[in-house]
């Protein structure tokens, strides 16, 4: 483990920030936390918005062109607002973001990458997948004319691999959900039949109980689950049938549960369970950042790119922003990079990360001043590897979906398009969270795609000799974000939440650190119509100008 | 139901054939009642076939230009032999199919549809979905560069459908799902804590095994399925959590188990874990029939089209098969088409499915004779409906996936493509098997559109007011393949398997009907792949001319 801890900057012990990030087990483990963080989550996004009577010519100063952002200035001009987007990057989508062949991307410390994917090739750095019930999300790519495709999560042939078991060998889901399920249903019918759940099951449900789980186990008639013909139909042929003479399948046998017990590796198999990653899911074609790139067409003019915010001041007639144009002069350390420039409007939607906003001199009231500051940010890094050929197609039969592993690298993703392509591949190699991912954040960047490709080779040993490039993004090092996503907690949320939502005079803050679906999409629109639809509210009390 | 029945065509009585095709219950009976007759498998495909030393100038005749007639011809050729294929079809393909608006189709009776859906919507007749293990079939896929897309599967925010429950509402796939798993994990961890198990679980597993039941059931602390954060990020929320003020979450209430036991809706749940519908699935863009398409593009002249097979003569020295051009004349009841025209080679790959091929005069000996003979087809019925906008994306949110029922159209499979198009949409409306498939069957075409539109408004309402067009394929309509698949069971398979395999003389069979995958591809792929190996020895002993 590396010693750099983000502990001190955030005021936690590295327990707490361990606890709430959830790294003590595997996946499971970790879903569980970041669930009780209210991470996993779904939308109250019901449909448009519909702003009616703006003030004449009132204005909006509109803080970052992520998906909050561009979402509030896209309905606020809409409902006759006049808008101003300062951005921090010369491109929209904050993270929102697509990283292509030829991309170029500068972090902390001065570390530059370029991407060397082939054409046709991304990596994500931060969303990856659209949930079926993210509408809100969902509704603007069908407005703005994002196509969408299937993003395979669930594939039965990907590997479930813990280093406590089975020699480190990688397994098949389909396996292991299979001998689990079917043990689970077998050990059932059997208490079922010893009458040890009487005082559960009713005697009219009895029966219904056991067909039920013999066919949801494949369990034999005997109520077991065993090497044969209703088994193997779930976990596979040792010799799969076939067509014309010496056809006849042979039978596979199931691993006990006791060793998917004691391998931990049952971890992975609810996975696909979960609210937020249950089919279907969806992906723009070409990349997540796609939607950031047409809402920043949408908008157009709209929006000041390479403007960084230094100071908003709000007074009783307005709101006056301060930023410097980034791209006027060479940065030197120490000297702004170009002189102040200031953008003034009635009102403002400030959707920058709080791991930014607490660093800008901003004339809020103490509780939304004292909430800024109390959000942590997630630790996450994710890293995107090239590979000369789709070898996980061609050797391993995988297209599309995730493995999932206990090593530090935790998934590997397989893209969901581009199926037998003859030339290269690209997969996401690792999303790593919590300390895994503060120490990957500690390592230059070609140090963290070395060190994908050593875990990563334990599961495809194919990564040795097809290797091609890789490119990785620690968010914690991202500069227009210090972090990947806003952590609360029960206590925080209590304490701060409303008073980060309420409006402060005549600013608005939004962005999925502002909703209970932190670290999705969904939580930025949400937040930022809400946020919006709030605003509008107050701008119409006070009138066109006041 | 209707009268009619195949029993007496197929020697079989309408108990042995209820029992068959696995009628007699919902989808998990019938899958389970498929199984046991060897339908649900994988492939022994293990890569590309390699024939090496064709006789010079050794000819062989194809018969049929489904997959497995094109597969052998594709590698007869490739081998250096001299090839020809007789299609009875103006297309290739055979059952690999798929219907788009303009396409016509002339079923037994004279009952003539043409698809009116519009343009890039369409139905897939028959195959429409690839599992990751047909290697064979996706070989070919990938040699011909025919583009492959992501078909979902599984989506757990599909419907599942019982009539015996919920009032005959369609429940969510997610809360059945999640309150089955939830409810029979609670079930377990209670029978482990009151160590009911403890002759099956040793006490090292115990503890494990209530860890593990509690993440895969989403069970809370107390080893309970309720109301609460862990049992909603599996279900859904009552009210979901959202952005801004006021988006908290409230909780959902999980369904008993005895109503979903006493339902019978469980039936659906596990269809997604059997081995032919794991994910990852696939389909080729644009429909299924593109992979015939592109053999039929791959082998060009080597086809003759409209060649409707009449009698197949072999000698010690080889085959000569007589066949109508369906085109040389107006077909008049009770007279042959065109003119008898004849094609001969040294080998004979048939490909006919058996039930036309047991009605053609053909000179092989007594046991390939009664094996012919010995298999029935299934009978199966499949309905496209075209409707004038996506409701089931725009109104349900289901994007890809299948909907359960235990009505007689059985599913309801939505588009894996095109989401969000703001044009038509066009569902897979039936898919009836059995019985059912029977009465459709005995309907007109229009008929069946009309009952599939009448069952499916008991789900999806807007069918009523959104319904454009329609088509419905009934299998033992069809001219060219007269029913589904070759249906085996255990008595049939021992008696006759091998000897419909086997070469007889000079001719040899291949189809989903001579292999262990019935009714999938792939066993057309592994059936024609093992029959031209075996063909290819025998040329090569005999030499190039005998």
């Amino acid at each position: 483990m590396s010693s750099t801890s983000l502990d001190d900057s955030t005021g936690l012990s590295r327990r707490q920030l361990l606890r709430m990030i959830g790294l003590t087990a595997g996946n499971a483990a970790m879903y569980q936390a970041m669930s009780s963080l209210g991470f996993a989550a779904d939308s109250t996004y019901t449909g448009p918005i519909n702003l009616q009577g703006a003030p004449k010519g009132a204005t909006v100063l509109v803080l970052g062109a992520g998906i909050a952002g561009m979402v509030a200035a896209y309905e606020l001009r809409a409902a006759g607002y006049q808008v101003q987007v300062l951005e921090y990057n010369s491109r929209p989508g904050g993270r929102n973001w697509t990283l292509r062949g030829g991309d170029k991307f500068t972090e902390l410390g001065g570390y530059a990458q370029e991407c060397q994917f082939d054409k046709d090739h991304y990596i994500n750095p931060g969303p990856w997948r659209l949930p079926y019930h993210h509408r809100g999300i969902l509704s603007y790519c069908k407005k703005l004319n994002v196509p969408l495709e299937p993003f395979v999560q669930i594939n039965y042939n990907a590997y479930v691999h813990s280093r406590k078991g089975f020699g480190g060998k990688p397994q098949r889901y389909r396996e292991v959900k299979a001998d689990y399920q079917g043990q689970v249903a077998e050990l059932l019918a059997k208490a079922t039949k010893q009458n040890a759940l009487d005082q559960q099951v009713s005697a009219e449900d009895r029966e219904r109980l056991l067909e039920s789980l013999r066919d949801w186990g494949a369990l034999d008639k005997n109520f077991q689950y065993v090497a044969g013909q209703r088994s193997n139909e779930r976990r596979g042929f040792e010799r799969p049938p076939g067509g014309g003479l010496d056809a006849r399948p042979e039978f596979s046998k199931p691993i006990g549960l006791s060793e998917i017990l004691q391998s931990g590796i049952w971890q992975g198999i609810a996975f696909a369970d979960e609210y937020d990653t249950q089919q279907s899911l969806m992906q723009p074609v070409g990349g997540m950042g796609k939607i950031g790139e047409a809402f920043g067409r949408a908008l157009g003019e709209l929006i000041r790119y390479n403007a960084k915010i230094t100071q908003i001041k709000q007074s009783d007639h307005g709101v006056t922003v301060t930023y410097e144009d980034t791209t006027a002069a060479a940065p030197v350390k120490g000297v702004a990079a170009g002189p102040a420039l200031t953008a003034s409007a009635d009102w403002c939607v400030c959707t920058i990360p709080l791991s930014i906003l607490s660093q800008i001199d901003m004339n809020v009231g103490a509780p939304m001043a004292a909430a800024i500051g109390a959000v942590p940010y997630a630790s996450a890094v994710k890293v995107g590897l090239q590979f000369k050929r789709r070898f996980w197609e061609e050797d391993d039969h995988i297209y599309g979906g995730i493995s999932y592993t206990d090593l530090p690298i935790v998934n590997i993703g397989y893209p969901s398009y581009g199926f037998h392509d003859a030339g290269k591949g690209v997969l996401l190699g690792a999303y790593i969270w919590g300390m895994d991912a503060m120490e990957f954040t500690s390592m230059t960047p070609d140090a963290r795609v070395k060190r994908a490709i050593d875990y990563g080779s334990q599961i495809h040993p194919q990564y040795r000799t097809e290797f091609d490039n890789g490119v990785a993004v620690a968010w914690h090092r991202v500069p227009f974000t210090l972090g990947c996503f806003g952590v609360w907690n029960e206590d925080s949320r209590g304490k701060h939440y409303e008073n980060l939502c309420a409006i402060d005079g005549r600013i608005v803050l939004a962005g999925e650190h502002a909703s209970y679906i932190p670290g999705w999409q969904e939580g930025a629109v949400t937040s930022s119509l809400d946020a919006i639809g709030r605003l509008h509210q107050r701008a119409v009390a006070k009138g066109a100008k006041s």
